[in-house]
């Protein structure tokens, strides 16, 4: 099957176009697409340059290619947009009727959107991101009542970047402590997490994904033997229940969506 | 003034709709959103209870609220657009177009957007969200034949917060290397650098915003003293010129930016 041809156009990041966009196109499972992302297309010379390159693939594939674009710039948006493509703007179709609404003119300034300028917001970003540093891996236990969150669970079932994400994405202060097997051989909290029961969130997994993560880089090994994973996952959901600590199965979930969760979850506020 | 009422609804994360509506938003500084986000509201019951206080919330403010929504599911999305609010569907507005232009339907399932459910995907994920850790703060020099970038820049310049975005987010290899006071005596590349010249990029900043952000934790200290930082950034931005290592001023640019600009200058490209 021959797959169609996709831009994703910004004046700046182009990450709001790239989430947008990415989540659109998945409502087509049966289409292939070959995208490429163009950020960063700020003047009209840029603009230009990638019309004539949109032209060009429309020529040689005998299709229009489909453009995703975020472009405030009117004039910007005017080059791309007159190129022979299927063209879709994320940005000016709502821009028009919010104005209606709010009776206000938008300002059509380029790349307010990704700003985190504001010294107390960069502030509260980068205390976060040292905190999830610091107690990653259950380290620094004395750090657990500053924790807005700490995620609970065995080796490999994605701590870690879960709190990374959650301290970028949100500023939440979240550790992580690995379950181990010494800790599993019980289903009661270990004593160090029993005073901080109520900042606990779970991660549980498939064994089977588990074992084949573990497999990876230490086949052979006991750890990554498939009793061993089926064990530790049985032990900890039922330590989860026991203690009455919420839990997600991370499976099937990308890491922005375990975020999301936990956040919903644990009715955790956004700290910028 | 009052601010206008507006949620972010979604039967998922609500991450797409978050990012698309903040970018909106941002292009009418001159009015003041009250911003709730409501993620997960994956069935019919929760959307009615959704409805019926989107519904109180307008008649206690005598305004309708904003609502930015990517509902897949039509009876939800059905429930929440016909309460009295005025609705953006940040997604169903494309739909339709692309279903035509593409000549297929769409698979109106929730939540496949932000899935990074393959094996293969969640391993690069998770080998490069290790090697940041890894090679954090000039750990681990022997790995920088690995890496697809070397950030290097004076302490506390945004390096740490920018690799972990870059492994999250693109599952780019990417290691940090601060510029300590022995390095910046000179503007020669530091010796273990050198030999990695072409994976390095630098981070600038602006000496105020620097001894800003040190003066938060160091006050008093040399290390946070106005002329230490211009003495750094100086001899930092001249080492970059004099070995011709791209660049970039983080002052004013948040963690999504200066990594888009880094994947963008150094041509990386996303591992999943």
């Amino acid at each position: 099957m021959r797959k169609r041809h996709t831009y994703v156009i910004s004046d700046r990041t182009g990450l709001t176009a790239e989430t947008l966009s990415h989540s659109l196109l998945s409502q087509f499972p049966s289409v292939q697409f070959d995208i490429e992302n163009l950020p960063f297309i700020d003047t009209p010379e840029k603009a230009r340059q990638t019309a004539d390159a949109l032209n060009k693939s429309a020529h040689a594939s005998g299709v229009k290619p489909l453009v995703f674009a975020t472009l405030v710039n009117d004039e910007m948006r005017e080059i791309i947009s007159t190129a022979n493509v299927v063209f879709f703007d994320l940005f000016d179709t709502f821009i028009e009727p919010l104005e209606k609404e709010l009776d206000v003119e938008s300002s059509h300034s380029v790349g307010k959107s990704h700003g985190v300028l504001d010294f107390a917001e960069y502030s509260a970003r980068m205390s976060a991101v040292n905190f999830a540093m610091a107690t990653d891996d259950g380290m620094e236990l004395d750090h657990y009542a500053r924790a807005d969150v700490v995620v609970v669970g065995p080796s490999r079932t994605g701590k870690t970047p879960t709190c990374l994400y959650l301290s970028l994405q949100f500023g939440v202060f979240a550790a992580n402590y690995p379950l181990t097997d010494n800790d599993l051989n019980s289903t009661d909290l270990p004593a160090t997490l029993a005073p901080y029961r109520e900042k606990l969130f779970g991660l549980s997994i498939d064994p089977f994904r588990l074992q084949q993560i573990r497999q990876e880089r230490y086949s052979g090994d006991i750890y990554a033997a498939a009793k061993t994973c089926q064990f530790e996952v049985a032990q900890a959901e039922a330590m989860f229940r026991a203690a009455d600590v919420p839990f997600v199965n991370t499976t099937k979930k990308s890491v922005e969506e375990i975020g999301a969760y936990i956040v919903h979850k644990g009715a955790l506020r956004r700290k910028f």
